[in-house]
């Protein structure tokens, strides 16, 4: 698996629905600020990425998330994020939360190296092995 | 596919990223909205579930979603939303992104039929076969 | 009070809590969506904005709202914007959220023209005689 | 100003707008966190106001911000929240919102007493002097 990164998120009152329960896109909120923070890890920060690499984020092409128990306000979840799969261009994130050691929900996020091209477009470039290296 | 609901929605500023384009999590608040415009479209509100059948919501079981193009500030994009499959306890929906027939996005969500039970707990109950009907 | 305009929003499940009310800080957000949408409605896009006058938003300096009425879900506001308050390098807006001519809350944002410096960052600059005309 | 409460937000990705800086209604859902946080420290939680008052939330009347400097990605911000004055129905929350020692913003929010009344409603009840002895 390779390297992972820990951080917790207590659930609020304005993430959570009607039914009491978390409104679900914020697990996918949650799940991109895991991304952020794993790459924090390793001392790859927005402003890192964008001087080393020209890299501007990290946009996504795919994602996915399975629910397994709801979450409540108050819930105290861990969110555990590592890299999974790497490609040429583009990598997978896998991201798992849990409260107390009871499943919530995990999943997962397919993201391009986003490079700024000449003409300000962002396009996927080739993952340096410098990254990849950073995470195994 | 049988009964398909559009919808329009204008990307606002605050849906959109410092990369300019539009946080994906917002993507999935819009496939929800879309769970919701389809069934308001066969006349099924929260407030007619609860009445006829004792359902509140239709909690998430599996959602996934995959991003084509990037969408903008002030891009007017069009849900299609459908169910693709029924199941005795869960449902499947389609929901497509097109902005001037371009493709933005599309993606998936499975939900359950969530009856409360006498506990207040919401459970999957089986799906009522004129609820499938009004789809068909 | 001048130039006034109006848009829908059908209040999302999404946008409530679990008091089954939207959960305020939404109301900001459609507030910055009604401040959009009038400088839209007299041709000043975004786009419009960075090309002719170098401008790239409007910072907020101060803001403000009175809650009347709770909306729920399902509810269709109707938001009203207007400039009631010009100032050199400032102007104020004005909201109205009614739902079937109940009040349902009312706003006020504080806005800078935001110039874009030589050095990148955004400043308050001199609002032109142009704009204001606009919206008289 | 009676008993403060303290927690930190690191300010995500998606928390920022295109102009890459905080956009402001994510102030406004950090200050509501601020309130449940201040109530939680005091024992306060959503559980035990229902439990112990019938007390359900504490909707809002009016909420204001001011906003300084601006904040981005990364940034760790400091919010402090305290209830700077009781009234017999409603109390108002001050919250400040700092960046290693800069001011960033600060907000007010003035909350009724939610009681929950036999209909379901929810209404406006006396506060409790032993909730109000709680903060002093």
């Amino acid at each position: 698996m390779g390297i992972l990164n820990h951080y917790s998120v207590q659930v609020d009152w304005g993430d959570c629905d009607p039914a009491g329960i978390v409104f679900y896109p914020n697990f996918y909120r949650w799940m991109d600020r895991g991304f952020w923070l794993l790459f924090e890890s390793r001392s790859l920060t927005l402003e890192a990425l964008k001087r080393r690499f020209g890299v501007f984020g990290g946009p996504l092409v795919d994602t996915s998330a399975t629910f397994v128990s709801p979450a409540r306000m108050g819930d105290e979840l861990t969110v555990t994020s590592c890299i999974d799969d790497w490609s040429r261009k583009s990598f997978r994130l896998r991201h798992e939360f849990t409260c107390k050691d009871k499943e919530i929900a995990s999943g997962f996020e397919t993201r391009v190296w986003g490079v700024k091209k000449a003409d300000g477009a962002i396009r996927a470039g080739i993952i340096p092995d410098e990254v990849k290296a950073l995470f195994s």
